[in-house]
């Protein structure tokens, strides 16, 4: 790992300022580790909207090397693959990087949504004080209801988030990593999401006999030193 | 297009024998024609267990060529793949294919599910006599539910299926196809699943306003000659 003192990641932090449990962050991370970077880190806050302004963002992660601000984790990780192009690269070939949009688009939407209603509550209470309202009201008026009606019956949400894992199974059962033999930025864009749960909640997701389960081991052995 | 004498396909055909409306064997039509061949195209129906006896499957897809027997509309894309490496590429790269498999698979899962429920009853009108009996003893055992039951509400199940398209929104506002500025297998996956609708309901499955319409169109007219 080769430390760049002119790049700079801001993070989302929670009320622990070491807890950054942001899946979108978690999939930068995971891009610079696998080029073999590391940066400086800074902890940001929903709320601190100013700290982040010149970016023009209102969200992270957002990541400045040099003179240039880049903003939003696919965006983030296309920039690291085009700059540190003498690396070991993040999606293989260019046939895979617009397939590997489609797999960062699902995580986003089906799979995140489906965790979300798993760990609602666990999140909230991570959240730094400072946060707390900004993140009820902004995720009920999403939710369309309150996060206490949202997390309701856990069960039910978690048998819902196993079966929106189904498409990778078939996958899973037949190669160690999404992206094949070793693992790549598709893998990244999946376990983000997984560390966004293993950061706030102890909620078991998986069972040991799933191929998601397997494969998520393996990651977290991979990138061991990160956590 | 050339015609070559020793490939056959066997597809699922309905009362109709002209209307072969199954997904997947529509993924196998587009990598044909994909990579320019034509072939011999035999009309199966689901009961007839005994005419695909010697490919060891009890479903179709099922390619012969030659002495080779393939089944399962995967396996033959990536055969097709691998027999006629000279003509224009399935996958682009060999990174793409694991991709591939895992947008193959959720278009398989959740993105059939979905739209299963809205189509469901339009399916089996247009199935042939001799199945009938065997598709709606099938179906309703793996949906826990009659027919009738898992179709009512078709304005929500239309709802569901365009929610279950939000991962292809934000790849296909910004690019021609799934895959890049060339349609390839990945795009077939997904496609295949609206032949079966266009071969089998009138439903109104898409706003033109959606990016997923507009793709589909370019699709329709690049294989214009297939319908």
């Amino acid at each position: 790992m080769e430390y760049m003192d002119n790049l700079t990641l801001y993070e989302l932090a929670g009320a622990d300022p070491e807890n950054r449990f942001s899946p979108h962050c978690w999939k930068v991370r995971f891009a610079l580790a696998h080029k073999g970077i590391g940066v400086r880190r800074v902890a940001w806050r929903f709320t601190e909207k100013e700290a982040i302004a010149f970016s023009g963002q209102t969200r992270v992660p957002v990541l400045v090397h040099d003179q240039t601000v880049i903003s939003d984790s696919w965006n983030i990780a296309v920039y690291l693959e085009e700059t540190f192009r003498d690396r070991r690269s993040l999606f293989g070939a260019p046939e895979a990087v617009p397939l590997t949009k489609f797999i960062n688009s699902w995580a986003d939407t089906a799979l995140m949504m489906a965790l979300l209603r798993v760990i609602l509550l666990d999140v909230y209470a991570c959240v730094d004080d400072r946060d707390r309202e900004y993140f009820r009201s902004s995720r009920e008026a999403r939710l369309g209801m309150t996060l206490e009606e949202a997390a309701a019956d856990q069960e039910k949400h978690i048998a819902e988030f196993r079966r929106a894992l189904q498409p990778l199974r078939p996958v899973l059962e037949r190669q160690e990593f999404l992206a094949g033999d070793q693992p790549a930025y598709a893998d990244y864009c999946v376990l983000g999401m997984f560390m966004w749960a293993r950061c706030t909640s102890e909620v078991a997701l998986l069972e040991p006999s799933d191929p998601v389960f397997r494969w998520r081991e393996r990651l977290y052995q991979a990138f061991d030193s990160l956590s």
